[in-house]
């Protein structure tokens, strides 16, 4: 149907590796078993250590697999499902919410969130530290961001508690709220919140909170990539994880 | 406020220098610009070429710099924002839809569609292959997977071409949709597809179209997660690229 094909790219060797590991792990291994060691493992399969860990570590990016220090590779459970849009059902901190607060600041944000809550370079505003649990374990850091005029009430400077910033919150009239989801890494804060090490793959929602036709805030959570699925929509979501 | 701190978390060698490099590229570098090759900034930033290689994969994740096979590596343009829930107004193929058609298959679906689909294990369905553009760049590469009862009309078997499909499903009542988001590896197929190497990050976008309270199509797309955000809402998305 007209579309063009790009020509056909090679194979990488650690490709038919994976597929190979990835049956061997349906037909012999139970979800959190441990894995024999790479240097078995290389040798069960006939292949290189290098090429056995790129084989490991795209399972992993898949949710297949579960690294962790000083307990191994081990067979991962299907990821959960986190419902996104129904973390702040108006706003944040409002009854419901998912998310719990660890902390604040009052400090510069990044130049791409003040863009987007269009105050000046450098200005500070009210940065609440939360996180989000799910089944007794922290899913998504976040870091919500909120400039002095969306909570008039507060002085200027750092806030009493983060409750404080969260209550003030709720007397403004938002409109509504889109957000994007996006790749990222865990910043170091973030990688120990989420008990992952700096680097690994997280999903970055960011959620901007509109209030007469203004950004009145921005939160930007990062989820944990190898254990999460994002679920958003009014029915139940999907049960099962798909990876490519 | 009674969060458990998981203890700290060693920061890996090329943490530093990937903040290092990330200055580097808002300071020194333009949108487009090829970075000299891995020996040279090895040595001008007195690292090994392994860590050098870390900090790099490290910033093509963030979505900072893109890699292409015989064009090196470059500073990438911010992220395209893609939005998922416009892609397909009330069901696939409909005036407005996003996605191309580019062929299509009667074959059994993996296990994980089957489940969701609620058809025997091994059963074939209807899958269509389509592609999605934006701005001229394929953003994402689409199976969908119709079951032979939600589009009555069409014989069991191959049907036609893939328009048919698409053409029977708008006759069908939809209730609604669901969709989850998660990390995935573009299989040897996306890959082509989307220009990209096999085992390179994607984000898997998994829709459910519901119809009188039963699954009547699942979508599974995977969007290049180099190059795209994912956007939802009612208002205009958020216009920057957010990285962890």
């Amino acid at each position: 149907m007209g579309t063009t094909q790009p020509e056909a790219v090679p194979e990488p060797k650690y490709w038919h590796l994976k597929t190979v590991l990835s049956d061997a792990l349906d037909s012999e291994f139970a979800v959190g078993e441990i894995l024999p060691n790479e240097r078995d493992l290389a040798a069960r399969f006939g292949v290189a250590r290098a090429t056995l860990r790129q084989a490991l570590e795209q399972l992993e990016l898949e949710g297949r697999l579960q690294r962790r220090r000083g307990v191994g590779t081990s067979v991962a459970p299907p990821r959960m499902g986190v419902a996104v849009t129904d973390a702040g059902p108006n706003r944040p901190g409002a009854a419901g919410d998912a998310w719990q607060p660890i902390g604040s600041a009052w400090e510069a944000p990044p130049a791409a969130v003040a863009r987007l809550l269009e105050t000046e370079p450098g200005a500070c505003v009210h940065i609440v530290r939360r996180t989000r649990r799910t089944r007794g374990q922290i899913v998504a850091a976040e870091l919500l961001y909120v400039p002095a005029r969306s909570v008039p009430a507060l002085a200027a400077g750092p806030a009493e508690d983060s409750t404080a910033v969260l209550h003030e919150l709720q007397a403004l009239p938002l409109d509504g709220q889109d957000r994007s989801v996006e790749l990222g890494s865990a910043g170091a804060d973030e990688a120990r919140q989420l008990d992952r090490l700096p680097g690994s793959p997280v999903l970055v929602v960011t959620t901007r909170y509109v209030a007469a036709g203004r950004t009145a805030a921005v939160a930007v959570a990062t989820y944990r990539a190898d254990t999460c699925k994002l679920t958003f929509g009014e029915s139940t979501p999907p049960a099962v994880a798909l990876a490519g």
